[in-house]
C-alpha cells in the first residue's frame, strides 16, 4: 500500500493551518511530522491554542533526512522561493511532495525566474528538470498525472477558479481566444498571515479595491494552462480585487462565443458534462448565481453560466474558498491521489450557512 | 435670486437621510419641508434619533400644494413608480424637482415602461412629455442643461461610476463600441433600507455574489447616454456584484483601444483634461488604483486608468460612494445648479480615513 | 436499539439549516422527514441551492401523524409559540422532541406566559405538565435526565455561554449571589433569518450596540438554572450587544469572589475539573482569552478565567458559536443522548481558521 | 489674538490623518507644519494619495526650532515615549502642545513609568514638572484649565467614553465606589496603523475577543480622574474587547446605586444637566440605546442610562468614535480652547448614516 504518513511544512501560516485542520479526522492520511523554520522547537499549543492536535507535537526544523524518516508525503506551505530549497532534497529521499507555492507551477524554470524575479534573485535555482517534471495539481484536469507524480504544484487560488470556468470552453473552442476578461474578487486571507498594512482590518474593511492591474503573476499561470488546452496562445485580461472579507474568491469570466446561437442552457450542459465525475465542482442551474458564502470552508467550486444574446458574450461565474479549493483543500486532493485514494476523501463539500 | 428652500420627500430612507445630512450646514440651501407617506405625522427625532434636525420637525404628507407653499426645490427620494405620481403636480406649481428614482431617467416613457415593467403595471403614466423634458443629472456632462431645468433625473449609482469612466473615451472614439465590459461592485446600502432577506448582515457579510447578470436595469441606463455621446448604438456587458460592506461602489471598465499605440499615460492625460473643471472627479496617477474607502462619504469620483499593451485592453477603474456621488450628493449638486450655485457647494470631498 | 430517524421541522431557518448540515454525514442519525409550514410542497434544492441533500426531498407540512410514521426523534426549529402547538401531538405519538425554541425552557408555564407575553397572547396553552416534565438541554449539566427524556428544551444561546461560565462557581458557592454582571456580545444571525431592518448589513455592519438592556428574556432563563444550582435566588445583570459579524457569541461574566485569596489558577483548576468529562467545553490557560473565531462553526465552548486581586472580581469569558453550541449543535447533542450515543458524536470541535 | 497656526507631528498615522482631515476647512485653525520622522522629506501626495492637502507639502523632520518658527500650536500624534522627547523643546520655544499619546496623562511621572514600563525603559525622562503641569484634556470637565495650558494631554479613547459616563454619578456620590465594571468594545483602528498580525482583517473580522483583561493601562488612567472627582480612591474593573469593525467604541458601565429609589429618568436628568453646556455630549431618551454607528466620524458622545430596580444596578452606555472624540477630535477641541475659540468649532457632530 502507498504510504499515507504526511509531513506538513510551514504549519502556522494559513495554508498550513487549513491543511492540518483538513487532515484531522481524515480517514486515510495521518500527520506524522510538523515542520517550520521560525517556530521550530515550540510546542504546537503555544503557537495555535485554538486547534489542538493529538499529542500536542513540537514543531521541528524541516530537515529532509528527518522528514523522510517519518513521512511518505509532504505538503510545503512556504513562501515562493523557499519551497524550491526544500523540495529537491525531499524528492531525492523518496518523499513525494505537494507544493502550495508557485515554485513549480511553471514547466519552465526560466519562466518562473521571469515572473517571480524578486524571489529568483534571492534563491538561485538549478532544478529546471524538476520544474519540467512537476505536475500542475488542478485535480479535475490532471488526475491521472497526479496519481503517479513525485512532485505536484498546487495551483494558485485565482488560477483554480478561473481555469475551472474557462477550460471546458477553451477545450471545445467555443470562445474566441482574444478578448477574455477575468475580473476576480478575493478575501484578504489570500494575502497570507504575515502582517502587512494594507491587509489590516482598519484598512481593508469597508473597502473594495483593484490591485496588480495588468501583469499580476497569476495571469501567466492562467495563460500557461489555458494556452495548452486551447492549443494556441491565449493572452487574457486578469484583474484581481481585494474584498472586505476573510475568505472566498469569485472569478467573473467574460468571453465572446464563437457561435452566437449557443444559449446559456447549452453552455451549462457542456459544463455539467465536463465535471460530471468531479464531486468538487457543481454547476448551478441557469439563473442561479454563486455566492462565495455557499462554498465557504468547503472544497467545492460552484459554477454558473449566462449568455447575453445581444452582445454574444459568455459569462462564467466561479466561486471557491480561496484557502480550501484554492489552496489547502486542493493540496489534500493531491495527497489523496498520490496515496491511491479518491480525490475528495475526507474533504468537506457542504457549507455551514450562514 | 433663485429660491433656495428645499423640500425633501421620502426622508427616512437612505437617499433622504443622506440628503438631509448633506443639507445640514449647507451655506446656500435650507430644508423647509420634510415629506413622507408612511411616517407622516411623526416627529423626526422619534424616527431618526441619531440625526437631530433644527426644530425637530414633524414629517408631513407630501401634498404638492403644501410643498409649493414652502419650497422652491424638491428632492424626491422615493421608490421607482412613486416619484412619477408626485413630480407633475410639483412642477405645475413651480417647484423644480430633482428625482433620485429612475422614473425620469429615460427620455422615452415607453422605454421606462419596458425596463421597469413591474412598476409600470402599478403606476399608469401619461407624462411622456416630462420624460422627454427631464435632464439627466450627470453633473459633469450636463451642467448647462441642469441649471435651467424644471426636472432633473439624478442618475443611478452604477451609471454614475460607469459613465464617468467611459464617456471621455467614447466621445473621442478611442475604444471600440463592441465588447465593453463593466464589472461593478457595490455595498449593500445600494439595495435600500427596506428589510430584505438577502441584504441581512448574516446573509451578505463574508459573501461576494453576482446578481442581475445580463439584463440588469442599469445596463439600459448606461447604454442610453453612452450611445448618445458615442454617436452610435452601444451595447455593453454590465454585471453588478454585491459586496460585504455598507457603502462604496467600484466599476472596473474594460474596453478595446482602437489605437494600440496609446499608453496609460496618454489615457490618463485625456481623463484629466476631460474633468479639469470638475472638482468632484479626480484622476489618480497611473499605477495608483482607487479604493472605495478613499471616497467614502464624499462626493468624489476617483478614476484610474491602465493599458495592457499585450492585449490592447483599456481598463478604467472608477470609485464612488454609492449614496453620495451615486445618489444624494449628486442630487445636491443638481440642487446647487438649479439654485445658481457652484456644483460642489457644501459637499464633502475629503474622506475620513480609515 | 433506540430509534435514530430524525424529523427536522422548520428546515430553512438558521436553526434548521445548521441541524441539517450537522446531520449530513452523522454516523448515527438519519434525517427522514423535512417539515416546514411556509415552504411545504417545495423541493429542497429550490429553497436552498447551496446545501444539497440526498434525494433532494420535498418539504412537507409537519403533521404529527406523518412525522410519527417516519421518525423517532424530532427537532423543532420554530419561532417561540409555534413549537408548543406541535410538540404535544408528537410526544403523544411517541416521537421524542428536541425543541430549539423557548417554549419549554421554563418549568412553569405561567412563567413562560409572563416572560413571553406576546407569544402567550397568540398561543393559548394548557400544557403545564409538559413544561414541568421537559428537561433543560444544557448537556454538560443535565446529561442523565436528557437520555431518558421525552421532551428536551434546548437552551438559548446567551444562557448556554453564560451558564457554562457561571455554574461551577455558583455550585461551589465561590461567588457572591448579588452583583453578577453578564455582558454579552452576539453576531446578528442570532436574530434569525427573517428580514428585519435593524439586522440589515447596511444597519448592523460597522456598528456595536446594546439592546434589551434590563429585562431581556434570557435574563430569566439564566436566573432559573443559576438559582437552582446555587440553592438560592439569583438576580443578575444581563446585557446583550449586537456585533457586526455573522456568528459567534462571547459572554464576559463578572462576579465577586467570596474568598479573596483565590487566584486565577485556582479558579481555572476548578473549571477544568467541572468539565473534565465534557469534550465540548475547553478551559484555556490563564492569560489566554477566547476569540469567538476559535469556536466558529464548532460545538465547542471556550472558557477562560481571570481574577483581579485589587477588586476581588472574578471574570469568566465564555465563547461559543451561537448557531452551533448555542443552538443546533446543542440540539444534536441532545439527539445523540436521546438515541443512546455519546453527546459529541458527529459534531465538529475544531475550527477552520481564519 | 492667540496664534492659530498648527503643526501636526506624526501625520500619516490614524491620529494624524484624522487631525489633518478635521483641520481642512476649519474656520479658525490652519496647518502650517507637517512633521514626521520616518516619512520626512517625502511629498504628502505620495504618502497619502486619498487626502489631498493644499500645496501638497513635504513632510519635515520635527525639529523644535523649525516648528516654533512656523506654528503657535502643535499636535503630537506619536507612540507613547516619543512625545516626551519632543514636547519639552516645543514648550520652551513657546509652542503650546496637545499630545495625543499617554506621556502626560498622569500627573506623576513615576506613575507613568510604572504603567508604561516598557516605554520608560526606552525613554529616560526627567520632566516630572511638565507631567504635573499638563492638563488632562477631557474638554467637558477641564475646559477652563485647558484654555490657559501650555501642555494638554488628550485622554485615551477608553477613558474618554468611560469617564463621560461615570463622572456625573461619581461627583454626586450616587454610586458605590466599589464594584464598578466597565465592559468596553472598540474597533480595530484603536490599535493604530502599524501592521500587527492580530489586527489583520483575516484575523480580526468575524471575531470578538477580550484582551488586556485585568490591568489594561487605561484602567489606571480612568481611575486617576475618577478618584479625583469622587474624592476617594476608586478601583474598578475595566475589560476591553476587540470588535470586527474599523471605528467606534462603546463602553457599557455598571455601578451600584446608593439610593435604590432612583429611576432611569432621574439618572438621565442628572446626565442632561451635567452636559447641558457640552454640544459634543448628548443624552438619549431612556430606552433608546446608542449605536457606535450613530457617532461614526463625528465628535459626539452619546449617553444613555438604564436602571434595574431588582438589582439596584445603574447601567450607563457611552458611544464615541474612537478616532474622533476618542482621539483627534478631542485634540482639535483642545486646540480650539487653546486658541480662544469655542470647543466644538469646525468639528462634525452629525453622522453620515448608514
Amino acid at each position: 500500500m502507498t504510504g499515507r504518513r504526511v509531513a506538513v511544512i510551514g504549519a502556522s501560516g494559513y495554508g498550513g493551518l487549513q491543511t492540518l485542520r483538513l487532515l484531522q479526522g481524515h480517514p486515510g492520511l495521518e500527520v506524522t511530522f510538523l515542520g517550520g523554520e521560525r517556530s521550530s522547537g515550540r510546542r504546537w499549543s503555544e503557537l495555535v491554542p485554538f486547534l489542538p492536535l493529538p499529542g500536542d507535537p513540537v514543531v521541528r526544523s524541516p530537515d529532509p533526512e528527518a522528514v523522510a524518516a517519518e513521512a511518505d508525503l509532504a505538503v510545503l506551505s512556504l513562501p515562493s522561493g523557499l519551497a524550491a530549497r526544500l523540495a529537491p532534497g525531499l524528492i531525492e529521499r523518496g518523499v513525494r511532495v505537494v507544493d502550495l507555492s508557485a515554485d513549480y507551477r511553471y514547466s519552465s524554470l526560466a519562466r518562473w525566474q521571469e515572473v517571480y524575479s524578486a524571489e529568483a534573485r534571492e534563491t538561485p535555482r538549478s532544478d529546471a528538470d524538476l520544474c519540467a517534471e512537476a505536475v500542475y495539481g488542478l485535480v479535475e484536469w490532471r488526475e491521472a498525472a497526479i496519481r503517479t507524480a513525485r512532485l505536484v504544484a498546487a495551483p494558485g487560488c485565482f488560477p483554480t477558479a478561473s481555469l475551472l470556468a474557462l477550460i471546458p470552453f477553451l477545450k471545445q473552442g467555443l470562445i474566441e481566444p482574444r478578448g477574455i476578461v477575468i475580473d476576480a474578487k478575493t478575501g484578504t486571507s489570500g494575502g497570507g498571515r504575515a502582517a502587512k498594512e494594507h491587509l489590516l482590518l482598519a484598512e481593508a474593511d469597508e473597502a473594495v479595491s483593484p490591485y496588480g492591474v495588468v501583469g499580476h503573476r497569476h495571469t501567466s499561470e492562467i495563460e500557461q494552462l489555458a494556452s495548452e488546452v486551447a492549443g494556441q496562445e491565449i493572452q487574457l485580461q486578469f484583474t484581481p480585487h481585494l474584498m472586505p472579507m476573510v475568505r472566498g474568491l469569485l472569478a467573473t469570466v467574460y468571453g465572446r462565443l464563437r457561435d452566437p446561437g449557443l444559449t446559456a442552457e447549452d453552455c451549462s450542459t457542456l459544463l455539467c458534462a465536463a465535471y460530471r465525475h468531479s464531486p468538487s465542482v457543481e454547476v448551478l442551474p441557469v439563473g442561479t448565481y454563486p455566492s462565495t458564502k455557499w462554498v465557504r470552508q468547503t472544497n467545492r467550486c460552484l459554477l454558473s453560466v449566462q449568455v447575453d444574446k445581444r452582445t454574444g458574450q459568455l459569462i462564467v461565474m466561479s466561486a471557491i474558498d480561496n484557502l480550501v479549493k484554492g489552496q489547502a483543500g486542493q493540496g489534500v486532493q493531491c495527497l489523496n491521489l498520490l496515496s491511491g485514494q479518491e480525490a475528495c476523501t475526507g474533504l468537506p463539500l457542504l457549507p455551514f450557512y450562514p
